[in-house]
């Protein structure tokens, strides 16, 4: 493999698996047990990034005073509201396809994402995935999430490469914004319900419509 | 009034109560029930159009055969599904204080949706506003629901207003194509999940986060 070989890392909620509606409205139930009514959409704007800046956020916007206590919780609220919605969440289309293609092509590839394993583990035995033999770089191994480039420099790492040669794919602007600041390329897909626009200001160098239309066109960026 | 006097046209789900993603993720729920996957990103961007649309769209997207009965089926399998979610749904910030302002301004406003008061009634109740005193239009009493401006201009007419003076609020493209086809002015709402500049590139004059930020800078769009 010649070093200049392109390698791809892979956001999972929202670019592999179809799980954002219902992780937001996981977060919408989880907020008003606690009593916290903030409208859906800034919820789903914020979808994908660290938990900790999530809650900052949450903390800022609404005015909203919590203990630390409930802070902690929130997790948890919100593992118990998405598992029962988990059942509706789907592969995107394409997704495995994708993976598969890479994989035959020789193309190295990784996931790496802001969830905890506990959640992830449900969506990475969706798309066939054996962790054992796939580098799946979840929350729990880094310090900081997206937007922060952790996840994506522990994913370039473990595939051995620069970063600089890694090809990101996200759905959200957290995925772009840490894609760039890991020194990769970044494009963006709008299954995860974001526009365009907004990923392309982000910073994504392309943005498809899912992995089904990312593989159609895969030798845009850098794969074959 | 002088004739020149601006009257707002409201849509109600995104614009004014919080339920643009319980409906996608209830019409994620009826497909899925007669067999069709859809990604819910892409329900999420028809939401807001007539159903017959959205159904012709569906047919033509997915590759799938539905018989007429099951057609006839999905309105009945989405509004359960609705239901069930319903209990989470609630005004979005600055909704009545927005209503009750204009009216206190002495500035007409109506309501306009694309659903039916079967399923309008919960939210219009919501908003503290009685039918008898103002004007709600749904489905049932127009042949096209949006893009169609037909909502619109029967709002215009019940309002005894010249549509070119009718300021028209929504949160999706469907509301600001079938506006500006009502020869209306377009205001945005980002509080369905749409990216501002899709709302802008479809016509929108101006948009604000949601009904709390309208009322902010009501004055910039004709209101006082």
């Amino acid at each position: 493999m010649s070093r200049f070989t392109p390698s791809f890392i892979f956001d999972l909620d929202g670019t592999l698996i179809d799980s954002v509606y219902q992780h937001v409205l996981a977060w919408h139930d989880a907020l008003r047990t606690v009593g916290i009514d903030l409208a859906v959409w800034r919820i789903h704007r914020r979808i994908g990034m660290s938990g900790g800046l999530f809650t900052n956020m949450l903390l800022r916007e609404t005015g909203a005073e919590l203990s630390d206590a409930t802070v902690e919780e929130l997790p948890r609220l919100h593992a118990e509201a998405y598992l029962k919605r988990s059942e509706s969440v789907r592969p995107l289309p394409g997704a495995e396809d994708l993976l598969t293609h890479l994989t035959e092509q020789g193309i190295p590839w990784a996931i790496a994402t802001s969830g905890r394993i506990k959640t992830a583990q449900h969506a990475i035995e969706m798309l066939g995935i054996n962790p054992d033999n796939q580098i799946v770089i979840t929350r729990d191994v880094v310090t900081h999430a997206k937007p922060d480039p952790d996840l994506f420099l522990a994913a370039a790492d473990r595939l051995e490469i620069d970063p600089s040669h890694a090809i990101v794919v996200g759905d959200s602007i957290w995925d772009i914004l840490a894609g760039r600041r890991a020194g990769s390329l970044s494009v963006g897909l709008l299954s995860g319900g974001y526009g365009q626009d907004e990923l392309e200001r982000a910073g994504a160098y392309r943005v498809y419509q899912d992995p089904e239309d990312l593989l159609r066109h895969v030798d845009e960026v850098g794969g074959r």
